[in-house]
Protein backbone atom coordinates (compact mmCIF):
# COMPACT_ATOMS: atom_id res chain seq x y z
CA UNK A 1 0.00 0.00 0.00
CA UNK A 2 1.12 3.40 -1.10
CA UNK A 3 1.27 6.55 1.37
CA UNK A 4 1.31 10.15 0.12
CA UNK A 5 2.36 12.80 1.63
CA UNK A 6 -1.07 14.18 2.69
CA UNK A 7 -1.85 11.31 4.58
CA UNK A 8 0.54 12.43 7.35
CA UNK A 9 -1.49 13.26 10.81
CA UNK A 10 2.39 12.78 12.56
CA UNK A 11 5.71 11.84 11.75
CA UNK A 12 5.20 8.56 12.11
CA UNK A 13 1.37 7.87 11.90
CA UNK A 14 -0.57 8.16 8.56
CA UNK A 15 -4.51 8.11 7.76
CA UNK A 16 -5.67 6.63 4.71
CA UNK A 17 -9.44 6.69 3.18
CA UNK A 18 -11.54 5.70 0.26
CA UNK A 19 -10.26 2.98 -1.67
CA UNK A 20 -7.10 2.08 0.26
CA UNK A 21 -9.19 2.29 3.36
CA UNK A 22 -11.65 -0.39 1.89
CA UNK A 23 -8.77 -2.33 0.63
CA UNK A 24 -7.69 -2.99 4.76
CA UNK A 25 -11.24 -3.87 5.62
CA UNK A 26 -12.37 -5.65 3.00
CA UNK A 27 -9.51 -7.57 0.65
CA UNK A 28 -6.48 -7.51 3.99
CA UNK A 29 -9.01 -8.04 6.16
CA UNK A 30 -6.86 -6.41 8.73
CA UNK A 31 -7.66 -6.08 12.54
CA UNK A 32 -5.88 -3.58 14.50
CA UNK A 33 -2.27 -4.84 15.53
CA UNK A 34 -1.92 -6.29 11.93
CA UNK A 35 1.03 -5.68 10.00
CA UNK A 36 1.23 -4.18 6.62
CA UNK A 37 3.81 -3.93 3.79
CA UNK A 38 3.81 -0.52 2.82
CA UNK A 39 5.89 2.18 0.80
CA UNK A 40 6.09 6.04 0.42
CA UNK A 41 5.68 7.09 -2.80
CA UNK A 42 8.82 8.30 -4.61
CA UNK A 43 10.23 7.23 -0.90
CA UNK A 44 11.36 3.97 0.80
CA UNK A 45 9.47 0.68 1.68
CA UNK A 46 8.53 -0.06 4.67
CA UNK A 47 5.89 -1.17 7.54
CA UNK A 48 2.69 -0.45 8.78
CA UNK A 49 0.77 -1.46 11.83
CA UNK A 50 -2.76 -0.58 12.05
CA UNK A 51 -4.18 1.49 15.20
CA UNK A 52 -7.59 2.25 14.33
CA UNK A 53 -10.11 0.85 11.23
CA UNK A 54 -13.45 2.35 10.52
CA UNK A 55 -16.35 2.16 7.50
CA UNK A 56 -14.07 5.31 6.15
CA UNK A 57 -10.66 5.49 7.62
CA UNK A 58 -8.05 3.39 8.95
CA UNK A 59 -5.28 4.53 11.04
CA UNK A 60 -1.31 3.33 10.65
CA UNK A 61 1.93 3.44 12.37
CA UNK A 62 4.03 3.67 10.13
CA UNK A 63 7.95 2.74 9.86
CA UNK A 64 10.06 3.10 6.60
CA UNK A 65 13.16 1.58 6.08
CA UNK A 66 15.78 2.59 3.04
CA UNK A 67 17.53 -0.37 3.33
CA UNK A 68 15.24 -2.58 1.72
CA UNK A 69 15.53 -2.78 -1.24
CA UNK A 70 12.62 -1.34 -4.75
CA UNK A 71 12.80 -3.86 -7.64
CA UNK A 72 14.71 -2.98 -10.66
CA UNK A 73 13.65 0.38 -12.91
CA UNK A 74 12.71 -1.00 -16.88
CA UNK A 75 15.17 0.67 -18.91
CA UNK A 76 12.31 0.86 -21.40
CA UNK A 77 9.90 3.69 -22.71
CA UNK A 78 7.23 2.77 -23.28
CA UNK A 79 4.99 4.47 -26.48
CA UNK A 80 2.03 3.28 -27.28
CA UNK A 81 -0.96 5.31 -29.41
CA UNK A 82 -3.37 6.64 -27.29
CA UNK A 83 -6.27 4.09 -26.70
CA UNK A 84 -9.95 3.75 -25.14
CA UNK A 85 -10.04 4.33 -21.52
CA UNK A 86 -10.16 0.62 -20.27
CA UNK A 87 -7.13 -0.25 -22.70
CA UNK A 88 -5.48 2.33 -21.55
CA UNK A 89 -6.12 1.80 -17.73
CA UNK A 90 -4.75 -1.45 -18.75
CA UNK A 91 -1.89 -0.63 -20.02
CA UNK A 92 -0.82 1.72 -17.68
CA UNK A 93 -0.83 -0.40 -14.65
CA UNK A 94 0.66 -3.86 -16.31
CA UNK A 95 2.99 -1.57 -17.78
CA UNK A 96 4.25 0.58 -14.06
CA UNK A 97 3.52 -3.23 -12.49
CA UNK A 98 6.51 -4.15 -14.80
CA UNK A 99 8.02 -1.79 -14.05
CA UNK A 100 8.04 1.18 -16.99
CA UNK A 101 8.85 4.24 -15.79
CA UNK A 102 8.38 6.83 -18.73
CA UNK A 103 4.77 6.31 -20.68
CA UNK A 104 4.09 8.69 -24.04
CA UNK A 105 0.60 8.16 -25.60
CA UNK A 106 0.44 10.08 -28.99
CA UNK A 107 -2.40 10.42 -31.44
CA UNK A 108 -1.83 9.20 -34.98
CA UNK A 109 -4.59 8.64 -38.02
CA UNK A 110 -6.50 5.50 -36.31
CA UNK A 111 -6.93 6.83 -32.89
CA UNK A 112 -10.63 8.32 -32.42
CA UNK A 113 -9.86 11.76 -31.25
CA UNK A 114 -12.51 11.16 -28.48
CA UNK A 115 -9.91 9.36 -26.77
CA UNK A 116 -7.92 12.66 -25.92
CA UNK A 117 -11.53 13.95 -24.25
CA UNK A 118 -12.05 11.06 -21.83
CA UNK A 119 -11.99 11.57 -18.07
CA UNK A 120 -9.39 8.49 -18.06
CA UNK A 121 -6.88 10.84 -19.59
CA UNK A 122 -6.83 13.31 -16.97
CA UNK A 123 -3.99 13.58 -14.57
CA UNK A 124 -6.22 12.25 -11.13
CA UNK A 125 -7.10 9.49 -13.36
CA UNK A 126 -3.59 9.21 -14.83
CA UNK A 127 -2.16 9.06 -11.26
CA UNK A 128 -4.95 6.84 -9.67
CA UNK A 129 -3.44 3.70 -12.41
CA UNK A 130 0.08 4.31 -12.05
CA UNK A 131 -0.92 4.41 -7.79
CA UNK A 132 -2.15 0.76 -8.83
CA UNK A 133 0.42 -0.49 -10.85
CA UNK A 134 3.60 0.44 -8.09
CA UNK A 135 1.26 -1.35 -5.74
CA UNK A 136 1.50 -4.42 -7.70
CA UNK A 137 4.78 -4.19 -8.67
CA UNK A 138 5.73 -3.52 -4.78
CA UNK A 139 7.31 -0.49 -6.23
CA UNK A 140 7.35 3.59 -4.75
CA UNK A 141 8.83 5.14 -8.02
CA UNK A 142 5.84 6.92 -10.22
CA UNK A 143 6.31 6.97 -13.49
CA UNK A 144 6.00 10.08 -15.90
CA UNK A 145 3.50 10.18 -18.96
CA UNK A 146 3.94 12.14 -21.60
CA UNK A 147 0.92 13.01 -23.98
CA UNK A 148 1.16 13.84 -27.85
CA UNK A 149 -1.71 15.13 -29.74
CA UNK A 150 0.17 15.50 -32.81
CA UNK A 151 2.04 12.26 -34.56
CA UNK A 152 4.21 14.02 -36.83
CA UNK A 153 6.17 16.24 -34.28
CA UNK A 154 6.30 13.21 -31.76
CA UNK A 155 7.45 11.02 -34.39
CA UNK A 156 9.83 14.05 -35.43
CA UNK A 157 11.15 15.45 -32.97
CA UNK A 158 10.53 13.64 -29.72
CA UNK A 159 11.30 9.47 -30.90
CA UNK A 160 14.95 9.18 -30.77
CA UNK A 161 15.64 12.80 -30.36
CA UNK A 162 14.83 13.49 -27.10
CA UNK A 163 14.39 9.75 -26.11
CA UNK A 164 17.45 7.30 -24.99
CA UNK A 165 18.85 4.33 -27.27
CA UNK A 166 17.04 2.56 -30.03
CA UNK A 167 13.32 3.27 -31.30
CA UNK A 168 11.53 -0.19 -32.17
CA UNK A 169 7.94 -0.01 -33.79
CA UNK A 170 5.49 -3.07 -33.38
CA UNK A 171 3.68 -3.57 -36.58
CA UNK A 172 2.59 -6.35 -38.55
CA UNK A 173 5.10 -4.89 -41.78
CA UNK A 174 8.07 -6.45 -39.87
CA UNK A 175 9.50 -9.47 -41.40
CA UNK A 176 11.00 -10.77 -38.30
CA UNK A 177 11.17 -10.10 -34.32
CA UNK A 178 14.02 -8.00 -33.28
CA UNK A 179 16.06 -9.62 -30.36
CA UNK A 180 15.26 -8.14 -26.45
CA UNK A 181 18.00 -5.80 -25.74
CA UNK A 182 18.80 -5.12 -22.14
CA UNK A 183 19.78 -1.24 -22.92
CA UNK A 184 17.94 1.67 -22.71
CA UNK A 185 15.27 2.01 -25.55
CA UNK A 186 11.75 3.26 -26.77
CA UNK A 187 9.27 0.43 -27.53
CA UNK A 188 6.10 1.93 -30.10
CA UNK A 189 3.13 0.37 -30.35
CA UNK A 190 0.10 1.53 -32.76
CA UNK A 191 -3.32 1.75 -32.56
CA UNK A 192 -5.63 -1.56 -32.84
CA UNK A 193 -6.23 -0.23 -36.79
CA UNK A 194 -2.87 0.45 -37.16
CA UNK A 195 -0.26 2.77 -38.68
CA UNK A 196 -1.77 4.29 -41.93
CA UNK A 197 1.06 3.90 -45.09
CA UNK A 198 2.06 7.80 -44.32
CA UNK A 199 3.20 7.22 -40.72
CA UNK A 200 5.06 3.52 -41.25
CA UNK A 201 6.58 5.71 -43.99
CA UNK A 202 7.78 8.57 -42.03
CA UNK A 203 9.09 5.90 -38.68
CA UNK A 204 11.26 4.04 -41.32
CA UNK A 205 12.81 7.37 -43.02
CA UNK A 206 13.49 8.19 -39.75
CA UNK A 207 15.74 4.61 -39.14
CA UNK A 208 13.93 3.12 -36.38
CA UNK A 209 13.77 -0.52 -36.41
CA UNK A 210 10.50 -2.65 -36.80
CA UNK A 211 9.74 -5.59 -35.45
CA UNK A 212 6.72 -8.03 -35.53
CA UNK A 213 4.74 -9.50 -33.22
CA UNK A 214 3.40 -12.72 -35.08
CA UNK A 215 0.51 -13.58 -37.29
CA UNK A 216 -1.63 -12.70 -34.82
CA UNK A 217 -3.26 -9.19 -33.85
CA UNK A 218 -3.10 -8.79 -30.37
CA UNK A 219 -5.06 -6.37 -28.43
CA UNK A 220 -2.84 -3.40 -27.40
CA UNK A 221 -2.70 -4.62 -23.66
CA UNK A 222 -1.72 -7.86 -24.74
CA UNK A 223 0.91 -6.41 -27.22
CA UNK A 224 2.06 -4.33 -24.46
CA UNK A 225 2.69 -7.04 -22.31
CA UNK A 226 4.01 -9.54 -24.62
CA UNK A 227 6.74 -7.35 -25.76
CA UNK A 228 7.61 -6.05 -22.48
CA UNK A 229 7.76 -10.12 -21.23
CA UNK A 230 9.86 -10.31 -24.60
CA UNK A 231 12.45 -7.58 -23.45
CA UNK A 232 12.77 -9.46 -19.90
CA UNK A 233 14.74 -12.44 -21.48
CA UNK A 234 17.97 -9.74 -22.21
CA UNK A 235 18.02 -8.78 -18.75
CA UNK B 1 -17.15 -13.34 -35.70
CA UNK B 2 -17.73 -17.23 -35.05
CA UNK B 3 -20.92 -19.18 -36.52
CA UNK B 4 -21.56 -21.99 -34.51
CA UNK B 5 -23.88 -24.93 -36.39
CA UNK B 6 -27.27 -23.66 -34.34
CA UNK B 7 -26.92 -20.15 -35.85
CA UNK B 8 -27.84 -21.97 -39.49
CA UNK B 9 -31.19 -21.30 -40.91
CA UNK B 10 -30.31 -22.69 -44.41
CA UNK B 11 -27.10 -23.99 -45.95
CA UNK B 12 -25.50 -20.10 -46.86
CA UNK B 13 -27.88 -18.16 -44.11
CA UNK B 14 -27.48 -18.08 -40.43
CA UNK B 15 -29.07 -15.72 -37.85
CA UNK B 16 -27.08 -14.51 -34.75
CA UNK B 17 -28.92 -13.46 -31.30
CA UNK B 18 -27.70 -11.69 -28.08
CA UNK B 19 -23.97 -10.85 -28.17
CA UNK B 20 -23.10 -10.88 -31.64
CA UNK B 21 -26.05 -8.99 -32.74
CA UNK B 22 -25.71 -6.11 -30.22
CA UNK B 23 -21.45 -6.32 -31.51
CA UNK B 24 -23.01 -5.58 -35.32
CA UNK B 25 -25.57 -3.16 -34.42
CA UNK B 26 -23.59 -0.87 -31.86
CA UNK B 27 -20.09 -1.73 -32.25
CA UNK B 28 -19.68 -2.41 -36.12
CA UNK B 29 -22.17 -0.28 -36.59
CA UNK B 30 -23.46 -2.72 -39.91
CA UNK B 31 -26.09 -1.71 -42.14
CA UNK B 32 -28.09 -4.15 -43.96
CA UNK B 33 -25.31 -4.80 -46.95
CA UNK B 34 -22.40 -4.63 -44.85
CA UNK B 35 -19.72 -7.37 -45.83
CA UNK B 36 -18.53 -9.09 -42.29
CA UNK B 37 -15.25 -11.12 -41.86
CA UNK B 38 -16.20 -14.41 -40.29
CA UNK B 39 -15.24 -17.89 -39.52
CA UNK B 40 -17.12 -21.22 -38.47
CA UNK B 41 -16.08 -22.45 -35.31
CA UNK B 42 -13.75 -25.38 -36.00
CA UNK B 43 -14.05 -24.64 -39.70
CA UNK B 44 -12.68 -22.37 -42.17
CA UNK B 45 -12.88 -18.77 -42.21
CA UNK B 46 -15.37 -16.31 -44.71
CA UNK B 47 -17.58 -13.41 -45.43
CA UNK B 48 -20.78 -12.94 -44.20
CA UNK B 49 -23.30 -10.07 -45.83
CA UNK B 50 -25.65 -9.08 -43.99
CA UNK B 51 -29.24 -9.22 -45.43
CA UNK B 52 -31.11 -8.40 -42.11
CA UNK B 53 -30.84 -6.17 -38.46
CA UNK B 54 -33.16 -5.99 -35.80
CA UNK B 55 -32.94 -5.12 -32.16
CA UNK B 56 -32.91 -8.55 -31.18
CA UNK B 57 -30.94 -10.93 -33.86
CA UNK B 58 -29.27 -10.35 -37.54
CA UNK B 59 -29.30 -12.27 -40.56
CA UNK B 60 -26.36 -12.72 -42.66
CA UNK B 61 -25.40 -14.91 -46.14
CA UNK B 62 -22.44 -16.69 -45.79
CA UNK B 63 -19.82 -17.81 -47.57
CA UNK B 64 -16.60 -20.10 -46.40
CA UNK B 65 -13.67 -20.34 -48.13
CA UNK B 66 -11.31 -23.55 -47.15
CA UNK B 67 -8.67 -21.66 -48.62
CA UNK B 68 -8.42 -18.57 -46.60
CA UNK B 69 -4.98 -19.18 -44.36
CA UNK B 70 -5.87 -19.61 -39.81
CA UNK B 71 -3.51 -18.44 -38.07
CA UNK B 72 -0.77 -20.96 -36.76
CA UNK B 73 -1.51 -22.62 -33.29
CA UNK B 74 1.03 -22.36 -30.74
CA UNK B 75 2.66 -25.54 -29.32
CA UNK B 76 1.96 -24.75 -26.10
CA UNK B 77 -0.23 -26.25 -23.67
CA UNK B 78 -0.77 -23.56 -20.90
CA UNK B 79 -1.33 -24.70 -17.05
CA UNK B 80 -2.79 -22.58 -14.50
CA UNK B 81 -3.18 -22.70 -11.04
CA UNK B 82 -7.11 -22.25 -11.10
CA UNK B 83 -7.82 -18.34 -10.33
CA UNK B 84 -10.80 -16.13 -9.15
CA UNK B 85 -13.50 -15.73 -12.36
CA UNK B 86 -11.93 -12.42 -13.94
CA UNK B 87 -8.71 -13.33 -13.86
CA UNK B 88 -9.62 -17.38 -15.85
CA UNK B 89 -11.57 -15.05 -18.08
CA UNK B 90 -8.13 -12.77 -19.06
CA UNK B 91 -5.88 -15.77 -18.94
CA UNK B 92 -8.84 -17.59 -21.41
CA UNK B 93 -9.20 -14.98 -23.23
CA UNK B 94 -5.82 -13.74 -24.07
CA UNK B 95 -4.35 -17.15 -24.15
CA UNK B 96 -6.89 -17.86 -26.77
CA UNK B 97 -6.21 -15.02 -28.65
CA UNK B 98 -2.26 -16.04 -28.69
CA UNK B 99 -3.32 -18.96 -30.20
CA UNK B 100 -3.12 -21.59 -27.28
CA UNK B 101 -4.95 -24.63 -28.25
CA UNK B 102 -5.05 -26.32 -24.72
CA UNK B 103 -5.31 -25.57 -21.30
CA UNK B 104 -5.08 -26.74 -18.10
CA UNK B 105 -6.05 -25.87 -14.94
CA UNK B 106 -5.24 -27.29 -11.35
CA UNK B 107 -5.40 -27.16 -7.75
CA UNK B 108 -2.98 -26.15 -5.32
CA UNK B 109 -2.52 -25.27 -2.10
CA UNK B 110 -2.73 -21.41 -2.62
CA UNK B 111 -5.84 -22.10 -4.48
CA UNK B 112 -9.41 -21.05 -2.82
CA UNK B 113 -11.19 -23.89 -3.16
CA UNK B 114 -13.85 -21.49 -3.36
CA UNK B 115 -12.84 -20.56 -7.46
CA UNK B 116 -13.57 -24.31 -8.28
CA UNK B 117 -17.16 -23.34 -7.52
CA UNK B 118 -17.72 -20.41 -9.46
CA UNK B 119 -20.43 -20.20 -12.41
CA UNK B 120 -17.14 -18.55 -14.18
CA UNK B 121 -15.71 -22.45 -14.47
CA UNK B 122 -18.98 -23.90 -15.77
CA UNK B 123 -18.60 -25.38 -19.39
CA UNK B 124 -21.07 -22.60 -20.63
CA UNK B 125 -18.83 -20.00 -19.31
CA UNK B 126 -15.43 -21.59 -20.21
CA UNK B 127 -16.74 -21.82 -23.97
CA UNK B 128 -18.01 -18.03 -23.86
CA UNK B 129 -14.36 -16.60 -23.13
CA UNK B 130 -12.86 -19.14 -25.82
CA UNK B 131 -14.91 -17.67 -28.61
CA UNK B 132 -14.32 -14.47 -26.89
CA UNK B 133 -10.52 -15.33 -27.91
CA UNK B 134 -11.01 -16.73 -30.83
CA UNK B 135 -12.73 -13.59 -32.40
CA UNK B 136 -10.15 -11.57 -31.11
CA UNK B 137 -7.46 -14.26 -32.34
CA UNK B 138 -9.38 -14.51 -35.78
CA UNK B 139 -9.26 -18.14 -35.63
CA UNK B 140 -11.96 -20.98 -35.34
CA UNK B 141 -10.19 -23.94 -33.84
CA UNK B 142 -11.82 -24.08 -30.53
CA UNK B 143 -9.14 -24.78 -27.29
CA UNK B 144 -9.82 -27.74 -25.10
CA UNK B 145 -9.79 -27.20 -21.29
CA UNK B 146 -9.23 -29.65 -18.45
CA UNK B 147 -9.61 -29.51 -14.98
CA UNK B 148 -7.80 -30.98 -12.36
CA UNK B 149 -9.36 -30.88 -8.75
CA UNK B 150 -6.18 -32.40 -7.11
CA UNK B 151 -2.76 -31.34 -7.09
CA UNK B 152 -0.61 -34.54 -6.79
CA UNK B 153 -2.21 -36.59 -9.41
CA UNK B 154 -1.66 -33.65 -11.64
CA UNK B 155 1.88 -33.63 -11.08
CA UNK B 156 2.75 -36.71 -10.84
CA UNK B 157 -0.18 -38.15 -13.65
CA UNK B 158 -0.64 -35.55 -16.38
CA UNK B 159 2.23 -33.17 -16.42
CA UNK B 160 5.43 -34.88 -18.65
CA UNK B 161 3.21 -38.10 -19.17
CA UNK B 162 0.32 -37.23 -20.80
CA UNK B 163 1.55 -34.14 -21.99
CA UNK B 164 4.11 -33.61 -24.89
CA UNK B 165 7.61 -31.51 -24.65
CA UNK B 166 9.42 -29.60 -21.87
CA UNK B 167 7.49 -29.19 -18.80
CA UNK B 168 8.53 -25.39 -17.98
CA UNK B 169 7.30 -24.52 -14.12
CA UNK B 170 7.28 -19.89 -13.67
CA UNK B 171 8.72 -20.08 -9.82
CA UNK B 172 10.47 -16.69 -7.89
CA UNK B 173 12.76 -19.84 -6.59
CA UNK B 174 14.10 -20.45 -10.18
CA UNK B 175 18.16 -18.43 -10.63
CA UNK B 176 17.10 -17.55 -14.61
CA UNK B 177 15.23 -17.55 -17.39
CA UNK B 178 14.57 -20.17 -19.58
CA UNK B 179 15.60 -20.00 -23.60
CA UNK B 180 11.97 -19.65 -25.16
CA UNK B 181 11.80 -23.16 -27.65
CA UNK B 182 9.62 -23.49 -30.66
CA UNK B 183 9.07 -26.85 -29.70
CA UNK B 184 5.80 -28.62 -27.94
CA UNK B 185 5.63 -27.80 -24.17
CA UNK B 186 4.01 -27.15 -20.89
CA UNK B 187 3.96 -23.82 -19.35
CA UNK B 188 3.09 -24.04 -15.82
CA UNK B 189 2.38 -20.83 -13.74
CA UNK B 190 1.22 -21.07 -9.83
CA UNK B 191 -1.39 -19.61 -7.79
CA UNK B 192 -0.91 -15.50 -6.94
CA UNK B 193 0.34 -16.75 -3.63
CA UNK B 194 2.54 -19.15 -5.20
CA UNK B 195 3.29 -22.90 -4.94
CA UNK B 196 4.41 -24.01 -1.45
CA UNK B 197 7.53 -25.43 -0.55
CA UNK B 198 6.18 -29.04 -0.57
CA UNK B 199 4.60 -28.95 -4.24
CA UNK B 200 8.08 -27.12 -5.92
CA UNK B 201 9.77 -30.33 -4.23
CA UNK B 202 7.34 -32.21 -6.26
CA UNK B 203 7.67 -30.72 -9.32
CA UNK B 204 11.43 -30.59 -9.25
CA UNK B 205 11.76 -34.05 -8.03
CA UNK B 206 9.49 -35.08 -11.68
CA UNK B 207 12.60 -33.18 -13.03
CA UNK B 208 10.75 -30.42 -14.95
CA UNK B 209 12.74 -27.24 -16.06
CA UNK B 210 11.96 -23.89 -13.75
CA UNK B 211 12.31 -20.35 -15.32
CA UNK B 212 12.09 -16.73 -13.09
CA UNK B 213 9.76 -14.42 -14.88
CA UNK B 214 12.28 -11.88 -13.36
CA UNK B 215 12.43 -9.62 -9.63
CA UNK B 216 8.54 -8.56 -10.06
CA UNK B 217 5.34 -10.67 -9.00
CA UNK B 218 3.54 -10.25 -11.88
CA UNK B 219 -0.45 -10.58 -11.71
CA UNK B 220 -1.58 -14.07 -13.54
CA UNK B 221 -2.56 -12.73 -16.24
CA UNK B 222 -0.18 -10.56 -16.93
CA UNK B 223 2.53 -13.60 -16.08
CA UNK B 224 0.75 -15.29 -19.00
CA UNK B 225 1.33 -13.08 -21.68
CA UNK B 226 4.31 -12.04 -21.00
CA UNK B 227 5.48 -16.33 -21.00
CA UNK B 228 3.59 -16.64 -24.77
CA UNK B 229 5.23 -13.17 -25.62
CA UNK B 230 8.67 -14.43 -24.47
CA UNK B 231 8.16 -18.26 -26.24
CA UNK B 232 6.79 -16.35 -29.60
CA UNK B 233 10.92 -15.45 -30.03
CA UNK B 234 11.65 -19.00 -30.98
CA UNK B 235 9.10 -19.09 -33.45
Amino acid sequence: MLIEDGDFVADDRVVVRGRRAEHIRKILKAQVGSRLKIGRLNGPLGEGWLTRVAREEAELEVRFDASLALPPASKITLAVAMCRPPTLSKVLQQGTAMGIKRFEFFHCRQVEKSYWDAKAVEPEALHKELILGLEQGVDTQLPSIALHRRFRPFAEDVLGVRTRGRVVVADPSAESMLEPSAEEQVLVLGPEGGFIPFEVELLRERGFSFTSLGPRILRVETAVVAMLGQQMLAC
